[in-house]
């Protein structure tokens, strides 16, 4: 096993992935745990490059082309960044990885399974993350708390019956890998919240939390 | 099969492939044929802004990360450029395709052969060229030509022993498909290599040259 632990937050808008990425981040810290908090599209300043890409440009990819931009952004945050720090030691909490792309892309916008399934080879050949902590919240409460808090981007423009795809694919994810994930009532707020994924960290990865 | 055909024109550096598709292109238009010539990376405005960070950025690259987003660009060339104009009964001539990825990072930088054909199943599914023109030069009197021409790109600055093994790879690839390659002598002046690459245009093609 790697020195580090790789862990993952996911889920839906305004399910408090970044809010729970920074309190698990100083916790572990504070437990004496070298930690870096990444996120994804980015981590790396070529990953960075093709974040604004995707979310900041003027170009409506082809939807395999965007797939491809989210998985060559991934490849590099994991070579530059991710990688590096888990063999040097360091504990790595990341908001959004490859069960995003899966959640948003094939199950909300319906791309392909067999694109993602072979992106994943390609970019990550047989590395997954130690923990993925999947928050769960219904989409129309998501929804309400991403809107409250600015301007909507692209994602947060799309409605509905799409979050509530993508809502239902992460619960397919964590259902389909239980011994990588772990499902969160992100409904509660973010002090419980922080405490049940101590827990996870602690039980299943022996954080000393 | 598609009303347009697709021309791919491959071979190192100073080969002579925008030269002829040039020439190749205004035949092809004086015979009475709507024709688009274009080139990799690139050929699309998304894969443009992909070409700027491949070739004119400051990122060094992880070697699989780069492949895919030269084949996320040649995913977005073709859906929106190359497929469109086919149907459209457009010919098109394209001055590089995913014979160059092959020669250059798998045969010359050692990339996975693996992560090639991964990438190729994403990005193109059964697509291929119509017709494949390898232009064969020696790499030194290649390298000797696109020294010439001023100022040495990063392909250029790679060295003889890489340039070897990149000679190398697109004999292997036109060897290995001969139903799509055909092989020139670059070697040649341009009026006999475009009269010869005319020639294939029409026996293969069927192309009124």
């Amino acid at each position: 096993m790697r020195p580090g632990r790789f862990i993952t937050l996911e889920g839906g808008e305004g399910a408090g992935k970044t809010t729970l990425a920074r309190t698990l981040a100083a916790r572990l810290s504070a437990a004496g745990l070298p930690v870096l908090r990444t996120r994804e599209p980015g981590g790396a300043p070529g990953a960075e490059l093709l974040r604004g890409l995707l979310l900041d440009g003027d170009i409506v990819w082809d939807p395999v082309a965007e797939a491809m931009l989210m998985f060559a952004a991934r490849r590099e945050h994991l070579a530059k960044t991710i990688r590096p720090a888990l063999e040097a030691g360091i504990w790595v909490v990341c908001d959004r990885f490859a069960d995003s792309t899966l959640a948003y892309q094939c199950h909300g916008h319906g791309l392909d399974r067999a694109v993602w399934d072979g992106l994943m080879g390609v970019a990550l050949g047989d590395f997954a993350p130690d923990l993925t902590l999947v928050l769960d919240l219904p989409p129309e409460a998501g929804m309400a708390r991403a809107l409250g808090r600015g301007a909507p981007d692209r994602f947060e423009r799309l409605g509905a019956a799409f979050h509530a795809r993508v809502h239902a694919g992460f619960q397919a994810i964590a259902a389909a890998e239980p011994g990588r994930c772990a499902v969160l009532d992100a409904t509660q707020p973010p002090a419980p919240l922080a405490a049940a994924a101590a827990a996870i960290l602690r039980d299943r990865l022996g954080a000393p939390l």
